[in-house]
């Protein structure tokens, strides 16, 4: 396809009228689809129907009554299976319960309560600031503006975060805090953080003593192609010397069920203590009994990984229809570029600068419901507009057909509007 | 029995030297026994083993799959059925997770952070206190000291706290934001709020607008003989013109699993307004599987109420030797007053002044552990040193009756040493 942002105001004021008459005719259609979200079908929860079954003991691998009270920061078994999985140690880790995001709300209110390494609690400061590299994970974004921190912007590059950018920043002010991460097949773009960049940030010079990573490896187990290895974090605090400044959090919500799976936040020896002392006032303990059955329907990280390979083969159709999909409507268009990401639950787009807002309207109004325009971006604001986190993984093959074609007509029709204005 | 209290010099020493050679033939039996927390015992917790089923569906009521994310405030059916089991309107409830506790430090940190009605949050003011009626329950004083508030001592009376304290106070200072309540068998002395107490705390005046109940029904349907009713916390503040002042926690942890069941919090329609605007930020929901596993193992509120009568069945054996070895050993005696509890889960002794450290510490050396003296108030201190919580559900009763005796023992000789430095 030739490209359109090169056309003559004549050549696009034709585009205009065939793309607004094919709009037209999708609007007649009343479709009602929802893509907005990072949910998984209907068919690949089938798959993790095993979870429902009776659990069969209630007795820990110690001997101890899973039933009662009790083993505040979860099951050794547990800790050991997750452990295994991911590389880490299971005397740092903590169980939570069924939400990872809660226990960094959790943990974020601590340290604004209380605080960390006998310095000041967050909330005793005039100003906290956090970094949020972006596109990112809009529920971080709005856990940290309901905390009233102000959030710093940081580009996204391919390996991760700018770290030129953010290097700079945290060390010249020690009200910055701490920086979400979401270090592999990042939400939205689906990123891998790269070893220089995972080395950077657990070496860097940070004028805030208490400066604090916020690790969410939502996805670190949620491979299409392959596995792409993600560089150990503790390992690079450690090195940095800053074995205190990393908080590493896991769910299977994505593995078993979304909001009855099980959580959990690793970090240093120092931290969990901290965390348990607060932990054994705000709750009498987790579900143990979900740990159990998490184990019995996975009994060890390998079946784990298998199960895995089983939702990759129902959500890889879906990325590849997507990606097929916008390769032939927009290659060498220039109207639009987009990520190919070998894991995770979405894929970016970038429209034209100005264009994420009208093709999201424009998208609504023919019935197809998009993640919000800027809801990647800090206080919704997407400096350029013209991010898009497309979802692929709730609709049925069929419908995400239509609805990827619908987005294809919308996009382009934003764009060539667009490209009309400055004729 | 005669009143030791009245013994001669003479017959003290006499009488102690008895009981030490009683306490020391226990000790050389090297117990090992546990009535510190208010733990179900297997025996009980087997009669809920029903709740391990497999989950037959996991469709909602209104046709939503449970298995994937939303309805942040609860599965309908579960609040109704919750509404029509504590006589609440199921619109005003919001089903948590699986600890209620949890759901009170997580609204105190709200209130702390962002605040209520429009005033400011508690944490930018200069001074919070809270009232906490005592013997309490040692968790909800934890939490309020962890949060920094100073907190006042209630003293508790036969019908609830004592009011003409509160209404003064609460009037007086504010300060003053907030007050705990257990209000049916309390713990630990199974004390149950009169119709009055409850209309007091709904209409009192309070000089903080923004004074807050927290009404922690745990105990709301665990009747040990026949149901003591409890009046309306909801109408009472109603009333008095005070439609918000009341947050209503209850949840099955001793109903099905302890730190495996479901709870709920229940307030005016503008504070669930502000508690779901707060939620939506912290978690992606709650377990809504669980929820579905209650309502599948108790499908009705009869359903519940009969399995309660098969718990009750398994407690009450335990409460009555309890106290009726407290009966015989005590009865005239002077020595020791104690709570005759219609349900819940404690028993509450109060031994002379100054007595109750001695005792636990000589029932913990003979391999007794009890709750640790003071627990039942704020900041661990008990101002008479009287006060000693005994927990008969986890042991058998072979243990039970061993414990006991052995505590009786203690107490004895606790307070005949007592007398003698009198004498």
């Amino acid at each position: 396809m030739s490209a359109i942002c090169d056309f003559s105001a004549e050549e696009l004021r034709q585009l205009e009228r065939e793309l607004d008459a094919s709009y037209q005719s999708w609007r007649a259609r009343n479709l009602k689809l929802d893509m907005s979200r990072g949910k998984p079908a209907a068919s690949q929860l089938d798959l993790c129907n095993g979870a429902l079954a009776e659990l069969k003991t209630t007795r820990t691998a110690s001997g101890a009554d899973a039933r009662n009270y009790g083993i505040l920061d979860g099951l050794p078994e547990m800790r050991e299976y997750f452990g295994k999985l991911l590389g880490l140690d299971p005397a740092n880790i903590t169980i939570g319960g069924n939400s990872s995001l809660n226990l960094m709300y959790d943990l974020l209110v601590q340290l604004v309560l209380f605080g960390t390494a006998g310095q000041k609690p967050w909330g005793k400061l005039d100003k906290v600031k956090f970094l949020a590299p972006a596109p990112g994970y809009d529920r971080h974004f709005a856990i940290t503006e309901k905390l009233g921190f102000e959030m710093i912007l940081i580009d996204m590059t391919p390996t991760g975060p700018d770290m030129d950018q953010v290097e700079k920043l945290v060390a010249a002010d020690p009200a910055i805090k701490g920086i979400w991460c979401v270090p592999l097949y990042s939400n939205p773009q689906g990123i891998c953080y790269s070893d220089e960049t995972v080395a950077r940030l657990g070496k860097m010079k940070c004028a805030a003593p208490d400066f604090r990573i916020f690790w969410d490896n939502a996805y670190g187990v949620h491979h299409l192609d392959g596995e792409t290895a993600l560089a150990d974090i503790f390992a690079s605090c450690n090195a940095g010397g800053n074995p205190d400044r990393a908080y590493y959090f896991f769910s299977t919500s994505k593995i078993t069920f979304p909001g009855a799976g099980v959580s959990l936040v690793a970090t240093s020896a120092a931290n969990k203590k901290e965390l348990l002392a607060r932990l054994t006032i705000e709750t009498i303990g987790y579900d143990k009994l979900n740990q159990l059955r998490t184990l019995q329907f996975l009994p060890t990280p390998e079946a784990l990984k298998a199960h895995m390979k089983k939702l990759a083969a129902e959500i890889k159709p879906k990325f590849d229809l997507v990606l097929g999909v916008l390769e032939k409507e927009f290659s060498g268009t220039g109207l639009l570029s987009w990520t190919v990401p070998q894991g995770g639950y979405f894929i970016a787009v970038d429209t034209l600068d100005g264009c994420a807002k009208a093709t999201v309207e424009l998208a609504a109004d023919a019935g197809v419901k998009l993640t919000g325009a800027g809801a990647a971006f800090p206080y919704h604001r997407d400096p350029r507009d013209r991010n898009i986190r497309l979802a692929p993984t709730y609709p049925t093959l069929d419908e995400l057909q239509q609805a990827i074609r619908l987005f294809c007509v919308c996009a382009k029709l934003a764009g060539v509007r667009k490209l009309l204005t400055s004729k």
